[in-house]
């Protein structure tokens, strides 16, 4: 392609609506535009580069036995109300009214559309596996659309859903997926992490969830230094603590609790600050509303009260050492509900007698669904926290003397996030920041059961099939991939996806011999399905090469006064600053000889 | 690809949803499937017959000079409010609001979009000619969605945009993409015309349609019995009417206008009945109803009345023959307005004192905006009309005397659609149905000033950028395929666009000659980049052969055990009922020569 003919219009100035390098070279090299909040035209060079990332994505799932499809974008909300996740998934879900006052969704994902369709179309054993895989765009109402394409409202998803008829053939076809899913990644050239995951509010028994390490990631790895355990920071399984000390012996001799007036000092960090003591002596009593029957709580009025015998249905209590975060997924399944959220503060105030901040656990047990009391507060000799009581805390609260640390409703359990010093299995623990691009999930029947996708074994007999589903955000590959790679000077893009693999700059396109010569190894890469870009504009060398730099082909061939006076040409991988002088009969084929060089160390 | 590896969901039984014979047939051989109301999830084939098309519109548009890029489906109201073309779509537009509030609409087209994308990032002439294209999915939230793909709610268009310094420039891309298309039809297998067409919404000076004439087709062509000339009935011109009498001696001689009784009459077949009289000496008097300031008028209340100085300055009577019907395009163009509707009872009453269906122009001719007449009315003798008096009728009403043929508000223009009997340029005008499978306009200035995509010309002054825009229905290629090609068998497809090339019918897969030669010719057309479809299923044969025919595959290899004994098999093209033997060993050759002859001919 001629670069005059070209519509890359390149950004000198770092937009100042982009946060992270990506969003800031996706803009600055021409390859798309915001429309609106999180929303994004492609310009031709990058949509080219994600019509490379597909093309890399349709051929190994074809491979890996996947079909290809089309599904709709608008989708009925009944189906969503039947497996009931138009609720999880609330104002995230746009919606619409049809002329004729049906409720529609746009698309989010389409486990319920693929699985009504399998529903309607499959019936016996003898049709299964099926794995069905689309290209399509998907639409999310995210709160904060952010950094450019890593989190927007309008975005390019494979998504793949797979039936089965048993548990065989669905973990032959997650194998087969996983590691399609590598290929993928690695022939885009990305590196990435697998790492265990929580399924979230698609569901099912297992998930995996393949991330590319980088500081602009908004999701975090946890994994051992040897790579042998990797999850995310949901999933992450941490070892209980262990205490070399005979605790009982130790607690006994704690003085008895004595309260303290903390005026005005709620947080965790101001009542250490007062007290002065450190996040690790404090016991953080946090208070949660549970559901059982769908997401009601999110809509209740944050200081609605309740009675007390809601209260008793309705409420738990979360323990945790002061410098711990909660995390929801681990409370949630130790609770057995799908659905939690901080308790309003009226409920707060109706269990406690105390204003936000002020909530310990003692005296509080019979009163709530449940307490769930993280190892490492069970571990405590004793610990501070709040007296029930506003404006005041207590010291020397002794975890089995000041609260219980067994009974009916009393559960020592993991429930947090792993931190700084953690370890699993015996290993630490380290901690990086990472994107997500792919997710894979054994689902179960948990859709098909609920939408009739049922088939006839070969015994005659009816069962829910069996699923998976699979999920790679196309978008997010090509920001990972700058992320991954670029310099001051632009992006430096893997050849596999680099919107153009070679850039001819011809210095002087006015010079006939200079122009002659670059014509003459643009026509003999393009015969060669080199992908090239021409760059023919009567612009300075500077600007070429400032332009060929931030656009990032891999390779750059330059034609210079000088050099074509001698027969030669210069040639510079993006990732090198040395030149290789050619002559100008070899550049086609020695380039293109490079260029498989490229390809090859990406499989 | 093997057959038993595919999801490809044929049905036997005429789907009770479909009424013409694409529809059904994409149903029947397992291309497609209804999700709701004009949405639909295309199954592995049928998305292998659009994605075929959609790469045959792509190379043409980039042969063309057009780059493709990707737009969000998301689209800021606003934009469409600067336009004006919010309430043209009205509600065949799809609106949401999201979790901020904003209002959106769901692509119908991109104009506005694209031409605030060019308005941010073209500032020279040296920049332009650009021309843009995306190949995406639009919505329309059709009244009545039907016939399949034919008129949905969602599809798949390839949209483009071209911006122009001058007309010159416009005209040499137009005709560049108006021959694009004319190769993307041809080798897409597509018998086709071009006609000349009116702009309706998206404006501009000048637009062709390309029809695929077929019984289907919703939109009517107008053409000469020798094709020199052709037109969409919306857009057709026909010759004013000749009369050899003499009108002036002939009308002298009519009887003063004679009221009669029609009571419970109004329609013009009723009153034809009742009368004894033919449409042709009818005169349909019909009242409608402008807005020059927007489409204000829907929203009017049908019943509600209108004081004089309103109607006289926003009611026009349109005069047709009986059996003509009015054009709405023509009678906006000699209105000058872009906005008409048959006023509502109320309007009718206040201006006529009768009911609907009782209107004739006598004595009305001060009391409206306009009285436009057909010249085939200006050519009657006399007629018949309403009295303006419910449950009457006048007969004798000759034109200028007893109604006006001039005067300041009286216009005798063309303002109907071409009929039976109607000629152009002194040839016989002929009718035909046709599918509108893609449409050309140039645009002019009507985006570009009003979104201020301007460009500074080679003396340093702004300019509106000139534009064209060219749309590509591609679902309705593939509806239009078939409906041009298929037979009480199933479907016939062009090899362009077929979802396979060829299939191999393995008549008993269980015989090991069978499926060895089977095995090697597919291996040997596979290897040869032919798109081939192997049936090993251990079905009977009967259902193999129905099964071929109704996916219209072009070429069937047949291997049956008394052919593969004698080293044979047998050849067969879907467009032909007589096999050919051919020797195993060159069956893949043999069957890839008659492909490239099949490809020769598209072109």
């Amino acid at each position: 392609m001629r670069y005059s003919q070209c519509f890359i219009p390149t950004v000198k100035e770092v937009p100042a609506e982009a946060e992270i390098p990506s969003h800031q070279l996706m803009i600055r090299a021409g390859l798309m535009r915001k429309l609106s909040s999180g929303t994004y035209t492609y310009l031709p060079l990058g949509w080219k580069v994600l019509r490379k990332i597909m093309e890399i994505v349709r051929q190994e799932m074809n491979a890996a036995g996947a079909m290809e499809i089309m599904m709709p974008i608008l989708q009925p909300m009944e189906l969503w109300q039947r497996t009931g996740r138009d609720k999880d998934y609330g104002p995230t879900m746009f919606k619409l009214t049809d002329r004729k006052d049906s409720q529609t969704a746009l698309a989010p994902t389409a486990e319920e559309v693929v699985t009504s369709l399998v529903a309607a179309d499959v019936s016996s054993y003898k049709q299964l596996p099926v794995n069905l895989y689309q290209i399509n765009t998907k639409f999310r109402d995210e709160l904060r659309p952010r950094f450019g394409v890593l989190r927007s409202r309008e975005f390019i998803m494979k998504d793949a859903y797979s039936f089965h008829a048993d548990l065989a053939s669905l973990e032959e076809t997650y194998n087969k997926m996983y590691k399609a899913y590598c290929r993928i990644f690695t022939r885009c050239g990305l590196k990435f992490v697998a790492v265990e995951a929580e399924s979230g509010p698609i569901g099912g028994s297992a998930s995996h969830e393949f991330m590319v390490p980088c500081s602009a990631g908004e999701d975090t790895i946890v994994h051992t230094e040897d790579g042998t355990y990797a999850a995310n920071i949901e999933k992450a399984e941490i070892d209980a603590p262990s205490t070399e000390i005979d605790l009982i012996n130790v607690r006994s001799a704690v003085s008895p609790m004595e309260e303290v007036n903390t005026p005005n000092v709620g947080s965790i960090d101001a009542v250490c600050k007062f007290l002065k003591a450190a996040p690790q002596q404090m016991i953080k009593t946090l208070i949660y509303s549970v559901s059982f029957g769908g997401p009601e709580v999110p809509s209740r009025h944050p200081t609605a009260s309740l009675a007390a015998d809601e209260i008793r249905q309705q409420t738990i209590i979360c323990l945790l050492r002061g410098d711990h975060e909660l995390n929801e997924n681990k409370a949630m399944h130790a609770t057995g509900t799908a659905h939690i959220e901080l308790a309003g503060e009226g409920v707060i105030q109706s269990l406690t007698g105390a204003a936000i901040g002020f909530a310990g656990p003692q005296g509080l047990s019979g009163k709530v669904l449940k307490i769930l009391i993280d190892p490492s507060v069970a571990a405590m000799v004793s610990g501070i926290t709040g007296a029930n009581k506003t404006d005041y805390h207590v010291r020397n609260v002794v975890p089995g003397r000041d609260f219980p640390l067994s009974g009916d409703n009393v559960k020592v359990t993991d429930i947090r996030n792993a931190a700084a010093g953690d370890t699993h299995a015996g290993k630490a623990l380290v901690f990086s920041k990472g994107i997500e691009v792919g997710h894979v999930f054994k689902l179960g029947t948990k859709y098909s059961a609920k939408l009739d996708a049922n088939f006839l074994d070969d015994k005659g007999q009816s069962n829910a099939c069996i699923m998976g589903c699979y999920g790679i955000g196309i978008n997010r590959i090509m920001a990972s991939a700058i992320e991954m790679s670029f310099d001051p000077n632009g992006i430096i893009w893997p050849i596999s996806i680099a919107p153009f693999e070679v850039i001819i700059t011809s210095v002087s396109p006015e010079d006939s011999l200079i122009s002659d010569a670059a014509q003459k190894i643009y026509t003999q890469l393009q015969a060669q399905n080199i992908d090239v870009l021409f760059d023919d504009r009567p612009e300075r060398a500077g600007v070429k090469f400032k332009d060929a730099d931030l656009l990032g082909i891999p390779v750059r061939i330059t034609l210079g006064k000088k050099s074509v006076a001698q027969g030669m040409v210069e040639v510079k991988l993006r990732t090198e600053t040395e030149n290789k002088m050619i002559a100008i009969d070899q550049a086609a084929c020695e380039v293109a000889k490079m260029i498989n060089d490229l390809k090859k160390v990406l499989g």
